[in-house]
């Protein structure tokens, strides 16, 4: 099969061997694929990843364990937990110290024309939602684990630091509970796709004043990926605000801690969230994703597709399968 | 009147005009005044204040607007809010951007024979309670703060990072949940002191393993004011846990936050609490005190006292009025 391969930081396309499925494994043939900003993070070195990148897609069911699942399309969950340690059987194996992740860590990922994940992984696609949407299913649902974790209410002013794929997603995810939303971003093509949303942008450039006032926010999602984000996050929380973390920076950061605790900040680390849940939202329309793809190429043109994907303010490229 | 002067690192017992009241004032007679960590840390430049320090009190009101006020015997919160902004109009006073904080910000202390807080501030101290018990109201306060801010389960496993003062309270707030509570010190004798209160300890040193699994903690407090507690702290907290940070580092941290990220860690920062709730607890005895205190010096002997706090391994050190 045709594969995209990660080493030492350069992709390349390949031909491999079809991935062998585990007994409670069912192959997935893959039929769409995003390239998330993780993916470009793991070409920089990320985690010391070597092997096929890529954990958002969505597939047919090839082979299963159950045959009612043969033919399915699905999305999946990119965490695979051990099943046997107490966090899996809370249900949590997102959290599974001996998890392997799809794409990302020890488990071979979606950017290739197949792959396998655990049955229990699966969620169904329905009939009327196209691929172009479902494959949007594993950011969105990063974004409404925000809302698993915290509390919002429709009082609160929340500004979302970064103009990003996810960061679009947050905005509108957010934007759901009737807050007042506000979106910083570098680049006024990916701003003006949140027109019609509710949520307000404002266009910033380095060095500028904030375009909000200091500690305007009860809420800030910092989700540029960049350490000088983290700075624009902290100015503009209030004291006893909640600073959520979603950017994984690759850098150390330095930090004055003291004014945490004296603002009383509360930050939470957020990660992976419910596919169900995004699943319905994409379905009924509560989430709007076309707009941000910005090419599709087959796995063939892989490297061209990462090389586009790298692109300063380019929006989604998605993969489908070659030939 | 007799106070401590910081000036420049270095304390000193001077005569001082006694302070002005301003109208909404009262005037107090210092009882019992403690010496806390925060007024180490501003002798070692942090905030770099100069001025008279301290704000664990009990004092007599000695002048008020309102005369029913005098000779009332009472404990005062720190922090003095503008009363005009947003913060105080909504009864946040503590975190009033304008604010002063008695002995940290701009306003002169209680290890002085006379202060001055506003009538608001000051809250009576019964009758029954004696004064080596009321002047812990302030930092039982503080540990009363971080049931304000999390929800904490008698399910929970708790772990807290230093056995300072504060740990100690902190420790004896939090087994009141029920909850599962361990506190991890470098000194036996401080250790001893949570005897019989349900709490189990740990002796800890430099470089050893640490005495509960990693991850073992739904929550943990840190409360060692040393950076190196945080990387322990950061050890016992599981996945999805709460990490509750009540020092204020003098320096800056170097953090890999990533991991914040994908443990989806939640870090509440936590400072001064509710005055009420702490003298409620000390009047029903739930927090036992007295066994924290190491010497009582009088105003006099202020540079002395400062010493033996700065003692590794001190125990609480309160000052008297002279003479």
């Amino acid at each position: 099969m045709k594969a995209i391969f990660l080493e030492n930081g350069t992709v390349s396309v390949r031909d491999m061997p079809m991935p062998e499925r585990p007994p409670h494994h069912a192959l997935l043939r893959m039929r769409l694929a995003g390239i998330c900003d993780t993916d470009l993070q793991l070409q920089r070195g990320y985690y010391g990843f070597e092997g096929v990148p890529g954990h958002e897609f969505v597939a047919e069911v090839v082979e299963a364990p159950d045959e009612a699942l043969i033919g399915a399309r699905v999305v999946g969950e990119i965490n695979l937990g051990c099943g046997a340690c107490d966090w899996c059987r809370r249900g949590m194996q997102r959290h599974c110290p001996n998890r392997t992740v799809l794409g990302i860590v020890n488990h071979p990922g979606a950017h290739a024309e197949y792959l396998t994940l655990p049955v229990e992984n699966l969620h169904r696609v329905p009939d009327s939602m196209p691929d172009d949407v479902a494959v949007f299913t594993e950011p969105v649902a990063a974004a409404c684990e925000i809302l698993e974790q915290v509390h919002v209410a429709p009082t609160w002013n929340i500004a979302i630091v970064g103009d990003g794929k996810l960061g679009l997603l947050i905005a509108q995810v957010l934007r759901l509970t009737g807050a007042n939303v506000h979106l910083l971003g570098h680049h006024a093509h990916k701003l003006a796709l949140l027109e019609g949303t509710g949520v307000q942008t404002h266009l910033v450039h380095e060095g500028e004043d904030l375009p909000l006032p200091r500690h305007w926010a009860d809420m800030v999602v910092e989700v540029t990926g960049n350490p000088s984000g983290f700075a624009t996050a902290r100015a503009l929380v209030r004291p006893r605000g909640v600073f959520v973390l979603k950017s994984t920076f690759k850098e150390r950061l330095d930090l004055w801690l003291a004014d945490i605790v004296v603002d009383e900040i509360t930050i939470v680390g957020s990660r992976c969230g419910p596919f169900d849940t995004a699943l319905r939202l994409l379905g009924e329309g509560l989430v709007n994703v076309r707009p941000l793809i910005e090419a599709t190429y087959p796995l063939d043109a892989g490297v061209r597709a990462y090389e586009h994907a790298a692109t300063r303010g380019a929006r989604k490229i998605l993969l489908r399968p070659s030939g």
